[in-house]
């Protein structure tokens, strides 16, 4: 069974270049990277908003908003989540502990 | 074999209660939730900057840091990536369109 | 003559308890702290993103937005500009440098 | 007795093309504008989060170092705080109110 976030991912490749009548993605994506960008970031700040209430379901929810988003900006700059797993993978065998993931140069 | 996303996940919740000397995921953890929110609202700062600048490489690379951070900020509040599969699959239902996602109200 | 920041926020606290069907900042401020807050983590996002694209108009007109609702944010939480002025020149005290206020701990 | 924040962007334009051995401003102007924009967005972050655990002195103390990173990007633009009052101010002249400073389009 595919990956939930493939699944999105594959029905937002479908859809960006699609009616932007119909197609939430193909109108955002008609509107240009800035705009994919700046929702991405709003998207971030509502579940940073709802993790310090302490909102454990709107946490979800609004993380699930920020994939959604990511996946359409990836989407439009030619990359996936595959990519981002495979970036993941390569920090844990270079430093033997995933949770170096986080740490910047 | 395990997706990326949850081994990540796994790495983060056997370290976020284990040393802070040795391990960056329980430094962050014990400084709370608001340093832990911040930094998934910089890192998504981060991807929005490099998408800009269209360095797809930086993007991808900023995007799983910001999963990084947005893995711990689920484990806080008790949440994991499958909360977040289980509600874009939820949404997916619902509407029947994939790309529902990304709305609103 | 009253200084246009200030201006701007004598505007947002003669509104912000008005009607909300004629008054924009009624209606946000009635929405709620965190409704506000995302407003000006949205504009900061807009800046941002203006900045990046090398857009001088665009960032001037964003970073008049954010000014904006951090004015409606300031005023929720019983603050006014003069409280930033007050932190600035404090800083500046303090350190007899005033580019020390952007400098954490 | 000059504002605050023009006293604060005067110390920025004085500082930016300085020492980046002594200097914070120089040396963010440095890394170049996306760094910069970056702490306007984490700034910005910040003051979201202090705003939302009810925080009013760490929420001015976040404004005021978000006031002070945005003035680093507009010298960084090549604007300043009057370029921003001036469209605070035309919007004011259009609208006969304030408060639609903060409405789009």
């Amino acid at each position: 069974m595919m990956d939930s976030f493939d699944k999105l991912y594959g029905a937002i490749v479908a859809k960006r270049l699609g009616d932007p009548e119909t197609s939430y993605v193909a109108r955002l994506t008609g509107k240009g990277r800035g705009k994919i960008a700046q929702k991405v970031g709003e998207e971030a700040v509502e579940v940073v908003i709802a993790a310090i209430q302490d909102d454990r379901a709107a946490t979800v929810s609004e993380a699930a908003d920020l994939m959604f988003h990511l996946g359409v900006l990836l989407a439009d700059i030619g990359a996936n989540f595959d990519d981002v797993r495979a970036e993941l993978d390569r920090r844990e065998g270079v430093s033997g502990l995933a949770e170096k993931a986080g740490r910047k140069g």
